[in-house]
């Protein structure tokens, strides 16, 4: 167990040692350990070795020009610069609430850039601007389109957070697969089966089994297949690489790189990188800023209390379980699981950070 | 079977005997038709005895003031002052274009709407604009939240349509459930068994009973089950709810006004009417149209080339059915089933307009 404070210091010591600004390691350290906090540890201290190594073969760029190569008053292109992912992601965001405050909305495609953790964390960012904040970001190929058994969308996440008055602001950040790769890992370590419709072979058979995706298979799209609605999942994941990878000049499709080190990157490349997408509507281009928030109140308030199906307490409004666990988890303290806590202690060591 | 060109004339007249303009009857009777050329025939001609029966009980205005409410240089609230759906969705869509020119995006919600037909409609007239189009609405309440036995959404659909150059245009238009209502009920008149995963009984348990609906069932969000991404499609939904219905001032959740004459609106009322939200996005705002288009060419070809599963002949891309069933259902006529035939012909004999 670890306090956040103490983990902030040792994460930003490392990516310091990698050459990144102050700035640039104290908000990587920042995300990352928002998604402990959250309790998504995919997305947390877990990447920190993949993006070492990443680092050590010279595939990240830890001194990042980031420049805007396209603009207008609502909306932006930007170059990352082979950046981690953070980097240029809190960038973009920071610039689709400037571009909101000037027209009502801003829009940044973003390309070049890296895995940048949690999708939520850049969409929340608007919330203290009394704006509705929207992340996109695709990711390396796992999963096959509807009818198809080749791996060509990632498991692509949609973030939308929205400011509420006196409830707790809406945050949704979700993949756009029935499952997180993570997930399929842990059960394929656990020798555990998977429920169908979370992957299929490579002939496109559903399977429970979780080795698969090593044999050719691929995750399914959300909804599962056909007949239960995965070629919905397909558009919608479809829709986020499109603003990700073809507007931002990023890579697309199969060709987006992997995030870890041991996998090759394709030899063709359709654009730089991996491709995000950051949006922010200010809440008075619309209405009152008072005004939505206590319609967002009732919102949030109808919904928390409509009738709960038998066995279940309550519903769960989109952001609760990962709020409940922030503030349980910044108390408590950041448990990390022995493996990652290994990695964490070998990657310390390796740059000369202490880390107890 | 009837001819686009007869059938357009005829639900023209339609809505003109209801009081429409000239304007408005042919808006409507093209974004019907344009349901039943793409294949979606429950968006289409079917709506018309609804639509009558609400206006002859005086629930929907056909000399409606649409006026803008709030703006700013890329935003709008367009209140449509309960015209029939597409009057104001159309308008909205054509600001959020005009807006789009000035500031690179534009973003409307609209209230004191009705139903509109197909999203897909709206978010296609970004085409030609070389602007990527966006659209969602809220919709009656038929679908529980995960973990939830109360209906409080919508089928609430997702519509994105994207520019390319030699390739078709993609088209995503798509119900944030596995399923679209009217299939349920169409399983109910054939008496066969859904799958699971499509509908709950009045107590959260899985059921294959269509029928469930007319008992306190309710309809699931895409995913199905919470194991299989339910609270996804939950999340989906209710980020369409939201942008649709509390920041445009419409009716949200269970609220939501329903789209036939024969169930009740409810007491309270949460807002003005059905809401609905669009965007358009320039695309140049981004990167030269060609260079996009070329792109988009690239994405399109990549996905349709991927490797099919077995007994699968060809990966889809979005839009492609509907794209086909459009120019072959212009060119052999449009064939209404018997009992929406029979409704139109009673529609028309009541305002007396010829059918035959």
């Amino acid at each position: 167990m670890h306090s956040y404070t103490y983990l902030t210091q040792v994460i930003s010591n490392i990516f310091l040692k990698m050459g990144c600004s102050n700035h640039d390691a104290n908000t990587i350290a920042e995300i990352l350990l928002k998604a402990e906090l959250r309790d998504i540890p995919s997305h947390g201290v877990l990447r920190i070795k993949d993006y070492y190594l990443l680092w050590k073969e010279g595939k990240i760029n830890t001194s990042p020009n980031i420049s805007i190569v396209h603009e207008t008053p609502g909306t932006a292109v930007l170059d990352a610069d082979n950046a981690f992912g953070m980097i240029g992601a809190k960038r973009s965001m920071e610039i689709a609430i400037e571009k909101a405050y000037a027209t009502g909305s801003g829009w940044v495609a973003t390309r070049n850039s890296n895995h940048f953790g949690i999708a939520g964390y850049y969409a929340m960012m608007a919330l203290e601007h009394d704006m509705i904040g929207l992340c996109v970001t695709n990711a390396n190929p796992t999963v096959a389109p509807t009818f198809a058994v080749e791996r060509m969308l990632g498991t692509n996440p949609v973030a939308c957070a929205v400011p509420a008055g006196k409830e707790h602001n809406f945050v949704a950040d979700f993949a756009t697969t029935p499952i997180a790769r993570g997930k399929i890992a842990l059960a394929e370590k656990k020798g555990e089966k998977l429920p169908v419709g979370f992957v299929q072979d490579d002939k496109g058979y559903p399977s429970e089994d979780p080795s698969e995706l090593r044999r050719g298979g691929s995750i399914l799209p959300l909804g599962g297949d056909r007949v239960h609605g995965s070629h919905k999942g397909y558009c919608l994941s479809s829709i986020v690489d499109i603003l990700s990878g073809v507007i931002s000049g990023a890579n697309f499709g199969p060709f987006v790189p992997p995030t870890v080190a041991y996998l090759p990157r394709k030899d063709k490349q359709v654009g730089k990188g991996t491709g995000h997408f950051f949006g922010a509507l200010r809440i008075d281009a619309f209405m009152p800023g008072d005004e939505f928030k206590n319609r967002m109140d009732e919102w949030i308030s109808i919904f928390r209390k409509g009738k709960p199906a038998e066995g279940h307490e309550r519903i769960i409004i989109p952001g609760d379980p990962e709020r409940e666990a922030e503030e349980e988890i910044m108390k408590r303290g950041i448990d990390l699981v022995p493996a990652v806590h290994d990695d964490l202690k070998t990657v310390a060591g390796e740059l000369g950070v202490e880390f107890v």
